[in-house]
């Protein structure tokens, strides 16, 4: 099957999912999530081949993403069980007014129409994308890495099995078959076909996005996060969250790469952090070498995203300077101010402009189940149409419907 | 000025804009209009060169557009003060919950940044595009047609001096001085200068800008609106809706341009259509022409917006066949159903998959003074992030803000 029919069929199913009633889409996703389970020697088999295709080819780390064990599928159908149990958006009220002739103008939730999302090497990354352009009326179009590709099209496979079974058509949920970069390429000049893409991956596949795209596309993840230590913060709070922000998973997005301090207090709080972040390796701005040791940083350290136990140190001026770095270093994702002012909170906080903006907590909360919206699709760190981690809502847009009985302008 | 130095000076100063208070922008919004009215005899002096280097150069109906008088510099300044009095949308909290371990996530209206807008020969978008745009704490730039340059250059520069004169930078709102048409691709390729790029005007520069812009763009205005006569309309209702949405107003998005009927009223209707039409061209299908005389409707017929005495129309099967139709034709502006049956209606509103979607009314409603919005800078014909007339709160973002006091993940 080529992309191009796979984005045709999509199309044609795209209205029919539009409409479905909530329990019909939930009835749906129970289906998918039992099959999944019913699929799961056929799903492990898959998996054990791309699994021995990779090896020595991809890195460990790599390797155990790819991954899948009986408890791995359990999981992932527990998920879209989970998408099940979250409110429907499509066809939510966002806002009313009556007009003075008597017309009522409703906001209302809609999909977005045809979802694609581009994505590596995790298999649930396939059953949750699925499952939540589904809840949100949309069909969806899934490109998974290569190297995924036997998982990816087993699980489509289970998840299509489930749609039959309760009466839908299986193109609501499809698998891109061609694995190679020119499938990508389609699905970014897709116009007319794809109302939504959503690359989820390292910076170069997104950057090729956002750079190459004719569709409507949202750029995520790259997270270039600083936590500014302000010289009325409490410093035994700034060091523990610094320690989560950089330590607790230094390979995801939310992780801080970058500590800015107040000048006033540097001399006293680098050496405390230095201790507390013992296996961390640190960059040091000119200011900060003259306080404790570490290696100098380098041209581009303070526009890494590091992803490892690695953290940019620099020393500000006050508050003020603090935001100006931010804006001319930040991509945007996730950013905080430990301090006790709140003139100095409330300043960080109205003037920097990132998805996520912290008070005296770690950047790591950034996350569409941390943020109440039940899980996500990826983490936007542009401005239209969705900032900070996208859910069902994120997947939707909406229109205006107007009831009238005869009325004329 | 070369435009990079207008872009630059406005990413320099959107950040002081985007943390103003609503009072200090209410007042600069007051001291603008009151400087307009104050530079009315410059403004008209500059309008009276634009219109004499117009002469025999644009038609009429555009001199007439680009023509101002002491009036019309009233009512522009008196949109301004409207502005004024509209809630402000930044600071406003979308949303807020609260994390189990405590901290309070707000999702908070903020401003896009630097906003430009590219538009043709109406003065009166000058000065609404920048109050909008100042009280949603954007910084904007302003590209007009070259035949009203000295008319918006005399305008910019009159409210300007009403910035200055509360204390503000008159970098908040600049006219681009270039009018040749490298301005224009200027803008829209400044990436990481303008964060919202909105094109107004007809449909060869919307084109150009969506095709060329690889800032993020707003697709507006073109209108193919259809309305769709079901077997169960009251007939009078929809003749008298008809002709207001196609003969009111013929030069604007929001006239219709096709009216569909369904088959089983259509030998009775049709000729009841055309009676009240007396001025309109009609262009028919072959089952139209059967039914009434007519011009017989050519290839593209049912595809063009004519902002003009002319209806496309047609007969289909059902309503089904309608939204069909709807979903191949319209540009996604605004539809309508004219019917007695709820069911029918809430077929249609389900799936017709436009930024408007009426019941009952005409279509020539989709307007933001019409919709409670104030007013607005446009109508956005596609689903990301605004749908339809765009208002202040279609000129911000969102962002999350999270109140703690020691969290870690």
């Amino acid at each position: 099957v080529t992309t191009k029919d796979i984005l045709i069929k999509a199309k044609g199913s795209a209205p029919k999912i539009a409409i479905l009633d909530t329990q019909k889409k939930n009835e749906a996703l129970l289906a998918m999530a039992d099959a999944l389970l019913a699929a799961t020697e056929d799903i492990l088999e898959a998996n054990a081949q791309d699994i021995q295709a990779a090896q020595g080819v991809i890195a460990p780390v790599m390797l155990d993403r790819l991954s899948l064990n009986e408890s791995r599928v359990q999981a992932m159908a527990e998920g879209i069980r989970q998408v099940a149990k979250l409110p429907d958006p499509v066809g939510r009220v966002r806002q009313r007014t009556e007009h003075k002739k008597g017309m009522v103008i409703s906001k209302v939730g809609v999909p977005m129409g045809v979802v694609a999302i581009i994505y590596e090497s995790r298999p649930n990354v396939t059953s949750d994308a699925a499952a939540l352009a589904l809840k949100s009326g949309n069909a969806c179009v899934l490109s998974g890495g290569k190297e995924a590709f036997r998982s990816a099209d087993a699980i489509v496979k289970a998840m299509q099995a489930g749609l039959k079974k309760v009466g839908l058509e299986p193109e609501l949920v499809q698998l891109v078959q061609d694995t190679t970069r020119n499938s990508a390429q389609e699905l970014m000049t897709a116009v007319g076909y794809v109302d939504l893409l959503i690359p989820r991956g390292g910076a170069g596949l997104i950057r090729a996005c956002v750079e190459n795209a004719s569709v409507p596309c949202i750029q995520t993840g790259t997270g270039i996060c600083h936590i500014y230590v302000d010289k009325a913060a409490d410093q035994e709070k700034a060091l523990e969250i610094i320690k989560n922000a950089k330590t607790s998973r230094p390979s995801v997005c939310n992780a801080a790469e970058v500590c800015l301090v107040h000048k006033d207090i540097a001399a006293e709080f680098l050496p405390k952090l230095q201790a507390v972040l013992s296996g961390v390796g640190l960059r040091l701005d000119t200011a900060a070498q003259k306080i404790i040791s570490g290696i100098p940083a380098g041209e581009n350290d303070f526009d890494t995203e590091f992803l490892d136990y690695i953290l940019a140190v620099g020393v500000v001026e006050d508050v003020q300077q603090a935001i100006s770095h931010i804006a001319t270093h930040s991509t945007g994702h996730s950013e905080a101010i430990i301090t006790e002012n709140a003139e100095a909170a409330d300043l960080f906080t109205r003037a920097v402009d990132s998805a996520a903006v912290y008070v005296n907590c770690s950047t790591r909360f950034t996350d569409g189940g941390e943020f109440g919206l039940g899980c996500e699709m990826g983490i936007s760190t542009q401005k239209l149409h969705a900032r900070g981690p996208m859910g069902l809502e994120e997947l939707c847009t909406y229109k205006y419907v107007i009831q009238g009985f005869g009325q004329v302008r």
